[in-house]
C-alpha cells in the first residue's frame, strides 16, 4: 500500500479564510484536542501548538527515542498549524507564553487532569491575562463524575461512553468500533463550541471556559441506541452488520466474490418503500416470489429473515461488491459496498475532488491522507505540512509579540524557547 | 428501563446565547441533517425546521400512518427548535419560504439528490434571494464520486467511507460500528463549517455554498486506520476490542463479574510507561512474574500476548467491570468498563452533570436524553422541547417576516401554511 503522489492537479482546492485572523494557544497533544485545533486551522485560524523542546507533542514519537519516526499518525492530526517550542519550567518561557495568551482568541489543551493548573496557566489565570479569552480543556471524565482524575484514552473513553456495548456480534463480546471516535469525536464538538464562543466573541469580546469529557461527547453520538432503548424499553444489543430496532428486512451485508474480507455489500431496504422488496426479488431472478405469504410484509420477512438473507446472498456471490452495489443501486434500492482503507486510498476520485490531498512535508515523504471534507463554494481546503518541532517559534514570537531577533536571541540563549 | 424523570433541579443548566439572534432555516430531516442544526440551535440559534403540513420531518413517525409515535428518535434530534408547516408546492407557500431565506442567515437541507433543485430552492436562487445566505446541503455522496445519484442512509455512508472494514473479529465479517456516525458524524463536521462561515459573515456579510458527503465525512473518522495503512503498508484490519497497529499488550477488554454480556472492562498499558506491566502484575497477586522474560518488554508482551491476556483475565473475572475499573485506574493505569445503555441511563451523575437531560414536550411522557456535551463556564445548555408539527408557524411568520394575524389567516386559508 505505497503512498502514491496526489493526482490533485486540477483538484479544487483553496485556501479557506473564514477564521482569518483568529489566533490559537494550542498545548494539545496526541488525538482528541489536536483534532479539533486542526479543523479550525483548516478554516483558517492560526494553531500555534506549544511544544516541549525536547520531544514537543508525544504524539510525534511512538517510538521512544527515535524523533518523528512515524509520519502518519502526528502529520495526519496537524495539518496546517505552527510550532514554537518552549520550556514551560522556566520562568521566561511562561512568560512568553502568557504574552501569547494575552495576544489570542483561544487557549486549548487535553492534559491529564491538574497538569495545565500545575503549569500556572490555569483558566483564572489565563482569564486574568486576557479577560477575552475562550478557554477550551478536553478530559477523560467530567468534574463531578466518580473518574474525574482518571485517565483516558479513545478505548476508556469509547468503553465507558456506551459504544463498544453496542458493536459487535449480538452473541459475541463488546467491539470497539473501529474509529476513533472517543478522540476525534470528542474534538469535533468541542470546535463547534469554541467556534460558537467565537462568534459571540466578535460582538462583545466576551471570554469562557469551555469543558468536555471524551466520556460525555460518546453519549452525543450514542443517541440512536438511546432511543432505540427508550422504544424498545430494553438495554440497546449488539447487531453485527444491522441495526437492531429498525424492524425491517432484508438489511445487512451479503458476500460478494471473490470472497475476500471485505467482499460484501450492504443493502437496506425501507420499511417506508414496500416496492423495495418487489424490486429486488425482480433483480435477483426471484420474480416467482413476489406475493409470497412468506415474505409479504417487513413482519413476514423479519420473521423469514435466514431465509431472506439466503435468497440474496445466492445473487451476491456471484458478483463484485462494486457490480453489486451499481445493480442494486440502479434499481433504486440503498446499496453500499464495504471499502477498505486500500480501496479508499487508490479510489482517485477522492483526489480528483480534493476529499483526498497529498501533504508535502520537508522532513517525510509526501503522503496521502484525508482532507477537511466539506467543501466551500465547490472547493475544499488545502493542507499544508504539519510543523517541524519549533518550526514557527521566530516567525511567531515576531508577528504575535512583536520581539525583534535580537530579543528572540535572548530567550534562546537563556533556554526558554528554542 | 423506563424512563425517569431527571434529578436536574441542582444540576448547572444554562441557556446558551452564543448563536443569539442567527436564523436557520431547516428543511432536514432524520439525522444527518437534524444533528447538525440541533447542536446549532443549543448554542442559541433560531432553527425553524419547514416541514410538509401532512407528515413533517419523516423521522417523526418511524409507523406509517401514527403521527409522533416514537417519541425518541425524532424528539432526540430536534430539541430546541421550531417548526412551521408550508405546503412548499403551492406558490404562495414558497413565497413564504423565499421571504424566510431572505430573512435568514443559514439554510440547509439533506434531501435526496435533485430535490431542493425540484422545489425551486436551488442555490443560485436562495442566493439570488439573499447574497448573503450561507446554504448548506448534505448528500450521500459528493459531486463527482461515481455514486453521485445514490442515496444513503448511515449504515450505506458507514460501509462505504471504510468503518464497516475496520470494525468487528480479526477473523470475523466486516461489522457496523454501533453508532450512527455516517448520519452524526457528518452533521458535525457541517455544524464547524457552517460557524466557521458565519464567523465570516459576521464582518463581511458573505455567502457561501457548503456542501458534505457522507461518504467523505467518513475518512475525516477513519484518519487512524489511514495512518497504521501508512505506517505499516498494508490495509488496516480489523482488531476486535483491541486497536490494531499499537503492538502492545496487554490492552483489550477482559472478562468481569457476574459474566453478563457486558461485564468487561478495557484495560491498556501504554508502551510509552513501562511501568504499567509491573504496577498491573502487582495489583493481581503476580509479582512473581516481575521481570520474567517471557513478558518483559512490550514486544515480549505481543508475542505470548494469549498468555498475558489470560493472566489478567483470571484475574478480572473475580471483580465486577467497577470494582476492577477502580482498582486499575488507581494503579496509575488507564481502565474503563464496557457501560451500556442502561447503566449510563441510570449513572445519576450524568443528571447531577446537567450531560442527560429530561425533555418535557406536551405530547409524550418525559424522557431522558443526552443534551450538548460540552460545558460552558461549569453549565451545560438546557434540552427543550423538540416541536410539534407546526407549532410555531404563527410566531415565525410574525417574528420573521412581520406578518399580522390576518395575513397569516389568509396563507392558512389559501392552504400555503397551516
Amino acid at each position: 500500500m505505497p503512498d502514491t503522489t496526489s493526482d490533485t492537479a486540477s483538484a479544487p482546492i483553496t485556501d479557506i479564510a473564514f477564521l482569518q485572523g483568529v489566533k490559537v494557544v494550542d498545548f494539545t497533544q496526541f488525538e482528541a484536542g489536536p483534532s479539533c485545533t486542526e479543523s479550525l486551522a483548516w478554516l483558517g485560524a492560526e494553531v500555534v501548538k506549544i511544544e516541549n523542546p525536547n520531544r514537543g507533542d508525544p504524539g510525534r514519537r511512538l517510538k521512544p527515542g527515535l524523533p518523528d519516526d512515524d509520519p502518519y499518525y502526528f502529520h495526519i492530526f496537524n495539518a496546517n498549524k505552527k510550532s514554537i517550542t518552549v520550556n514551560l519550567k522556566s520562568p521566561e518561557g511562561l512568560a512568553v507564553v502568557k504574552d501569547l495568551i494575552r495576544a489570542a482568541d483561544v487557549v486549548i489543551e487535553n492534559f491529564a487532569p491538574g497538569a495545565i493548573e500545575r503549569l500556572g496557566l490555569s483558566y483564572d489565570v489565563a482569564k486574568e491575562i486576557n479577560p477575552g479569552i475562550i478557554y477550551a480543556q478536553v478530559k477523560g471524565f467530567g468534574e463531578g463524575s466518580p473518574f474525574e482524575k482518571n485517565l483516558a484514552f479513545d478505548m476508556i473513553a469509547q468503553a465507558c461512553g456506551g459504544t463498544f456495548s453496542v458493536t459487535g456480534d449480538p452473541d459475541g463480546p463488546p467491539t470497539r468500533p473501529g474509529i476513533s471516535l472517543g478522540d476525534t469525536g470528542t474534538g469535533m464538538v468541542m470546535a463547534i463550541t469554541i467556534l460558537g464562543a467565537l462568534y459571540k466573541k466578535q460582538q462583545t469580546g466576551e471570554g469562557h471556559r469551555l469543558q468536555v469529557a471524551m466520556q460525555d461527547a460518546m453519549l452525543h453520538y450514542m443517541r440512536i441506541p438511546f432511543s432505540t432503548q427508550g422504544k424498545t424499553g430494553k438495554i440497546a444489543e449488539r447487531g453485527g452488520a444491522k441495526v437492531p430496532g429498525i424492524g425491517n428486512a432484508p438489511m445487512g451485508l451479503y458476500p460478494c466474490a471473490p470472497g475476500g474480507p471485505n467482499d460484501y455489500v450492504y443493502i437496506m431496504t425501507s420499511r417506508a418503500n414496500p416496492d423495495h422488496w418487489d424490486k429486488l426479488l425482480t433483480l435477483i431472478g426471484r420474480k416467482d416470489l413476489i406475493g409470497d405469504a412468506r415474505y409479504l410484509t417487513p413482519a413476514d420477512r423479519v420473521e423469514n429473515e435466514p431465509a431472506v438473507d439466503a435468497l440474496i446472498a445466492e445473487w451476491t456471490r456471484g458478483l463484485t461488491k462494486y457490480d453489486a452495489m451499481a445493480a442494486v443501486g440502479e434499481a433504486g434500492i440503498p446499496a453500499g459496498a464495504v471499502l477498505d482503507t486500500g480501496e479508499l486510498q487508490n479510489d482517485v476520485s477522492f483526489e480528483h475532488r480534493g476529499i483526498m490531498q497529498t501533504m508535502i512535508h520537508p522532513a517525510h515523504r509526501p503522503f496521502k491522507m484525508p482532507a477537511w471534507p466539506v467543501r466551500v463554494d465547490g472547493r475544499v481546503s488545502r493542507v499544508t505540512a504539519s510543523p517541524v518541532l519549533g518550526e514557527h517559534t521566530d516567525q511567531v514570537l515576531s508577528d504575535w509579540l512583536g520581539l525583534n531577533a535580537a530579543a528572540v536571541e535572548a530567550l534562546k540563549t537563556g533556554g526558554a524557547v528554542s
